[in-house]
């Protein structure tokens, strides 16, 4: 069945936070080193910087290049390895926009319109009035993820309708135009329903948001963890240190659920609803173990950051990777609509 | 206030048609010698083939090619210079898609909904449904004359509303993005209004179109055209041979008024009206004014239908002189947005 291939992007917002970690980038690494019985990778990863997806709602761009960077160093602290992984920005690949131009065509507006994660995004983002390029995000999408022809797309049960679309776009391509060789020129991307543990903000809001302010940075020292622990909202009814607790409520518990030991939770829950344990010690266990999570990518980061000319050189090399993949499939797509070959 | 610089584009259809030729090629190849009282020429002219803006109202695509050399033999047999006027195809220049997925974020998709030649365009084709490609199609109209920084648009009324879309676009892009250097990146073009003549096709309806089988063919032979011209529909009420007939509602009379030189113009006005001229008569001299009117292309196309090998330089030459001036004016827009150069 051929290699199976993973595109997976992030829109550069610069450092990223724990949410960023337990909802994607954990799993990218470990998609990125999973390996079948026989020593052999299971994925082929890639890693897109989405810069022109974030024009779809900011166009400020004075920032790109700076939080470009400071993404870029996380998640290589975290474990993404260029040498296994290309990573690359969409704007420097200019086979991203050809390929959205040319799927422009295969889709109509109003099914675009119909794409129930657009209509979530106009109200959370209280837009006036939608551009056009938001509109064909996830026309944008299948082009991303069909130029390096990903088949096989993580994605939470949100995220559904973008797969649809992308494979309903490959389908219709591969319909109305066919490779003399290849035949088929793109996989119709399965979705893989992951289950992508989403982080609370500290001020208890459903998710960690660099906007709202309420986040922990991977690059934040374990001291810094103690102290933004310290704000963390708890069970509200919890107000003297021995009242009894209600874990299901309280966002500390959400973290001790993703970072604490299985022993450890239990006694946690049950000191907490038995009012043994106060907020304040079970805060400090929380950042304890948070710290603990994070303490493999702090050595790996120090050494990017003062070493800024290799982290813009991994840029630079990912993006020729993938420009080499995005070339050629260009060339079967420009075959197969017989629009002829390009040089350069 | 420098050069002037327009761009015009056709979509590649195959072989051209009268209507082509009054109602945009002549004024092209005008525009392209235009001198001052200096001698220098008044406008740098770059022709498009605008092949990306076929598919919104067609996905067929296998005689693009063939079409596209039939069309560029037409415009050199008429006078198009490839060493003054560069011509080249929108689907070799990648910069034409990059520019447009940007300015697809300068404008909402309501502004596009509201364009009233889409509205006009949807009902003409009957087409059920709209894809996001054509409805973008004024965006992408947008980067392919900003792209070479066109300052001037020649345009009929009803397409008014299309470089209105433009120049909005570019004012929004100058208002957000200022080149260090140069401060504007683009100007705002200005739509120069030209009366182009419309010739009604044989069969009386208002266009020659070629799916409508009613055209005469810039490189049809004096024989054929007088062969067509023996098909085209006459006032009807002029039965007879020496029957009074009204030369405005007569097709035959509206290409006379193109082609025909004044003194014969007002003979022929008088004796249709008076019954001395036959319809059949009058058809033998409209053809053999066309005919002389086309002659001087006859010889050209010959020329180039024998030296295929010359067509297809002068294509890849074109295109590579785009692709300069379309790289250093997205250098530009990389510059002023801080996306980054790109090197290759
Ligand atoms: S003891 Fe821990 S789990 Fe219980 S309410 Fe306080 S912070 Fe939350
Ligand atoms: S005589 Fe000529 S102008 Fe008059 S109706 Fe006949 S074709 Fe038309």
């Amino acid at each position: 069945m051929g290699t199976l291939r993973i595109l997976s992007g992030m829109r550069p917002t610069g450092k990223l936070h724990l949410g960023h970690y337990t909802g994607a980038l954990e799993s990218w690494v470990e998609q990125q080193n999973q390996r079948n019985e026989a020593g052999e990778r299971v994925y082929e990863t890639c890693f897109l910087i989405a810069d022109y997806h974030n024009l779809t709602t900011s166009l400020e761009t004075g920032e790109i290049y700076t939080h470009t960077l400071d993404m870029l160093i996380d998640w290589l602290a975290a474990g993404v390895d260029p040498e296994k992984s290309p990573v690359f920005r969409q704007s420097q690949v200019k086979e991203h926009t050809e390929l959205f131009l040319l799927f422009s065509m295969l889709i109509t507006s109003s099914r675009l319109e119909r794409n129930p994660t657009l209509k979530d995004q106009i109200r959370d983002l209280n837009m006036e009035s939608l551009t056009y390029g938001h509109l064909g995000y996830p026309v944008l999408q299948a082009a991303d993820i069909l130029l390096y022809k990903g088949n096989v797309v993580p994605v939470g049960e949100d995220q559904l309708p973008h797969v649809e679309i992308t494979r309903e776009i490959a389908r219709r391509f591969n319909n109305l135009y066919q490779h003399p060789i290849l035949g088929e020129v793109f996989p119709e991307p399965a979705p893989k329903i992951t289950k992508f543990s989403r982080l609370p903000g500290l001020d208890g809001k459903a998710k960690m948001s660099k906007s709202l302010g309420n986040t922990i940075l991977l690059s934040d020292s374990p001291d810094e963890i103690a102290k933004k622990m310290r704000t963390a909202v708890t069970d509200t009814k919890k107000v003297r240190k021995n009242d009894p607790g209600h874990p299901e409520v309280c966002t500390v518990y959400s973290y001790h659920e993703k970072f604490a030991p299985q022993e450890q939770l239990s006694a946690i829950e049950a000191d907490c609803r038995s009012g043994s344990l106060g907020c304040v010690d079970c805060k400090k266990m929380c950042a304890a173990n948070i710290a603990a999570e994070l303490s493999p990518l702090v050595e790996k980061r120090a050494y990017y950051e003062t070493h800024m000319e290799l982290v813009k050189s991994i840029l630079l090399e990912g993006e020729a990777k993938a420009r080499a993949i995005a070339r050629a499939t260009m060339q079967e797509v420009r075959t197969a609509m017989k629009l002829g070959e390009i040089t350069c």
